[in-house]
């Protein structure tokens, strides 16, 4: 079976769940794919991996200023919310096949982590730490005043 | 504990294993970082996930003529063999700290799947189907000739 990529909207400002093309092959194995170029906004610039997450532990907690991001547990499952200041939505992420595009400007949290889960996010920039915004109520500051930087 | 990536060559032409950057906290969980534009000869274009490969199936067998590859084994554990037509290594990838840089020309071969195991590779280039080089006596003969392109 192969099944194109499919991309769905969600309620939250510009985020994207993925279903990647893939096959299912029971003799070979299976095959999830992304190109990059064609399908995301970005190219990566870096990947990160979480993996050993405690399931009592919240990961992420923060918005990027400018930071684009796709997560993929590629294996285990996390629940991931997101929430643009006005909206939120909570998903099960549980394979390999499924990505969640994050724009910057949207609140990101990870929790319920299974005790097998990695996490796999490709950044469309390089680690600054000055583009973090870890405080919540400053993001909700900046998402009513409009403003993407300081 | 924060970890620098190392990166070490092997005796196969242009095959780099890089043990990434990484900070193990049992409190808050792991974390593996590679920054593609500071650390990879190229920035990803795609990247695909093989997985529920069964333990007797062997993947890859083929070389590319020009797209370079990163492999990671995000869960569970695979053998790895590479070979340049001169030397011939053999690893098993079994964290998701580990990644092995493949450049074009270099045969690889994927066995000995873990049940678990997700590889996920970063390739260069997008998919093209005469990038390969599916049979080995071919292969063997372009690198005694030189011949990258056909």
């Amino acid at each position: 079976m192969i099944q194109e990529t499919a991309i769905e909207k969600c309620s939250v400002r510009g985020v994207r769940l993925y279903e990647m093309r893939h096959v299912l092959d029971r003799v070979r194995g299976n095959l999830a794919v992304c190109n990059f170029s064609q399908e995301l906004p970005f190219l990566p610039q870096r990947c990160f991996q979480t993996y050993a997450i405690p399931d009592d532990r919240t990961r992420g907690e923060h918005a990027h200023r400018h930071c684009s991001q796709f997560l993929v547990c590629t294996h285990g499952e996390c629940h991931l919310q997101v929430d643009d200041g006005e909206h939120c939505e909570e998903f099960c992420v549980n394979r390999p096949t499924l990505g969640v595009l994050i724009p910057p400007m949207v609140w990101a949290v990870e929790h319920l982590h299974s005790q097998d889960s990695v996490l796999m996010v490709l950044a469309s920039r390089l680690y600054e730490a000055e583009d973090y915004i870890r405080d919540y109520d400053e993001f909700l500051t900046m998402v009513k005043t409009g403003g993407t930087t300081p």
